[in-house]
């Protein structure tokens, strides 16, 4: 059997916490024999919830804490704050080595400044990047920066690259993944100040499969395996996917109901309808990671059902067992080295 | 009557010139009184497209032109380059005053280089700025900048706010326009160092409904009428706005063939799911207006067809006729004394 993996699951977290939380938690471990969660969070409502489950309970256990970071608190003060929160605790559980990684549908800034300042990034590693899956034709992409780091250089957007191509050759199973740059054009000479820095240094850069400019609307439809961007440009690519999704479904709907005839054929298409979007939820593909830190951080979304959760959960048990952060780690580093014998 | 308006058509510019252009042009001047079209290409290729058609021959002419500005040519070398070039006289006609606005569907960069370079900005226009519609759950928003500018300032940012809220207050009809920042979150204090620096800016800035930030997110939703932001950005948006409803679509039609009950269901949905569809599409609602310049430049896309063309056209009248640029002249000016009182 593989190694047993330890997350701490912030059961505090998020629109539906403790309920989902804890419910997604116990379905995790049922459905794995190499999975065992530490729930951090208000003992006596957590230990409710989990009573209303059968499982191993050599396999959860429940660390309490009295305090919970509230959605609409400041990151950096709620972090260096709440140090008897259910997130820092949690984080510190990681930091320490007694959890291999954290799943969080909590306040996504103090997420983010969390794992840079209690759990900490893996040597070399300049800036943390967090990296969701989001939806194509075909598959998937990873987006990378999506919000951690809105002010980028060059030199965080080649190790975004880097940890990216890595996450999705182990953890997503695809084979030399295209690495692409986020752009206003395909043209090499195309971009902002940003792209136009990085674009040779991920030409030069090795051990990743570099393929150029990718324009936003060739997103969707499968252009790349890795989408290298910063977290502000990253951030509007996300949110307008979840947007844009929502409101063409709406109008579909609306379309569909506006007369007879169509409202007897949406019935006929109701359920093939629903695959076919649900395929295209940016939720469906577990929650998105924080690369490059001491440790794993998953961050799923505020109205993360049980389902979602269990999903990040079995996410981190992929992650640690495929060594990314020792992948990460290495090719970090030999990079460094090759930078200092350049100079 | 009111004034005829001038509108000068690139014939050779585009996926469907001269063809769909010329036809375009032609289903312009048929449709309304006050506009004559000026087509600028090969006159020989031109007029022939002209002879399958009945109009009034004194309300369209051919200026002869050797040269075109291919799609895949460096924008700036092209305007410098090729003076004789269809983009090049058009817009040397607005320049001198002969004509009002120019049209064209042809190389993108060329027309925002060609509109600062060869057309010139209206007087204390810091950078024009490149403003299509968006389509929105209940209507339409204005993108400013979508690829103009790539790395802008604060103080250009501003001047979008105020030429975005003129435009559609006067040609889309917007009683005092809802301003909004494209941001990473709601929250004031969110944003990377260009929001930061420029939300101040539209929070005191006189003669707009400055609204604070807008995720990516609610754009779709309708959040505000006046989206501003650099033109990196801006494109982002553009273009994952036409790849998304593309795959989207796509997504549908194969959950739709799924079954053969799904089958007949979108027989019987499929023409309220076309008119649905096409009230989300962005080639919909006209070409993307160069705010900023002396006369006015429409870009329309390069696969533009005739009804896109006809469009453009008659945003153009409306431009002129509600007196646009003198609006945006005297806001900006009286914006610029402003700032020297200030001092």
């Amino acid at each position: 059997m593989a190694d047993i993996v330890r997350v701490v699951v912030d059961a505090m977290g998020g629109d539906n916490a403790p309920g989902e939380i804890v419910k997604g938690a116990v379905e995790a471990v049922n459905s794995r024999d190499d999975i065992e969660v530490i729930l951090t969070g208000r003992k006596e409502s957590v230990d409710a919830e989990l009573a209303k489950y059968t499982y191993a309970p050599e396999r959860i256990r429940t660390v309490h804490c009295d305090e919970v970071i509230e959605t609409a608190e400041s990151p950096v003060h709620a972090i260096g704050g709440k140090k008897n929160s259910s997130m820092v605790v949690g984080m510190n559980l990681v930091k320490h080595g007694d959890a291999d990684a954290i799943v969080s549908a909590g306040n996504s800034g103090a997420i983010l400044v969390g794992g840079q300042m209690v759990v900490g990034r893996i040597r070399g590693v300049e800036r943390p990047a967090l990296a969701p899956l989001i939806p194509t034709e075909d598959g998937v992409a990873l987006l990378i920066d999506a919000g951690a780091n809105v002010d980028a250089r060059a030199s965080h957007l080649v190790q975004f690259a880097q940890m990216g191509s890595i996450y999705m050759k182990d953890v997503v199973g695809i084979q030399q993944p295209r690495v692409a740059i986020l752009n206003i054009g395909a043209e090499e000479e195309k971009g902002n100040a940003l792209v136009k820095e990085t674009y040779p240094l991920l030409q030069s850069c090795e051990g990743i499969h570099f393929i150029g400019s990718i324009e936003a609307r060739e997103i969707p439809h499968g252009g790349a395996d890795v989408i290298v961007c910063d977290g502000f440009a990253g951030n509007i690519v996300l949110k307008l996917y979840e947007g844009l999704a929502d409101t063409l479904l709406k109008k579909v709907k609306e379309g569909m109901m506006s007369s007879f005839r169509s409202k007897i054929g949406a019935l006929l298409i109701q359920n093939a309808l629903r695959q076919t979007l649900k395929s295209f939820d940016t939720s469906e593909y577990g929650g998105a990671p924080l690369l490059g830190c001491r440790g794993l951080l998953v961050k799923t979304h505020g109205s993360a059902a049980a389902s979602d959760v269990k999903n990040s959960i079995i996410q981190c048990v992929t992650f640690k067992q495929q060594g990314i952060n020792d992948k990460i780690s290495e090719h970090i580093s030999r990079r460094k080295k090759s930078d200092m014998t350049d100079a």
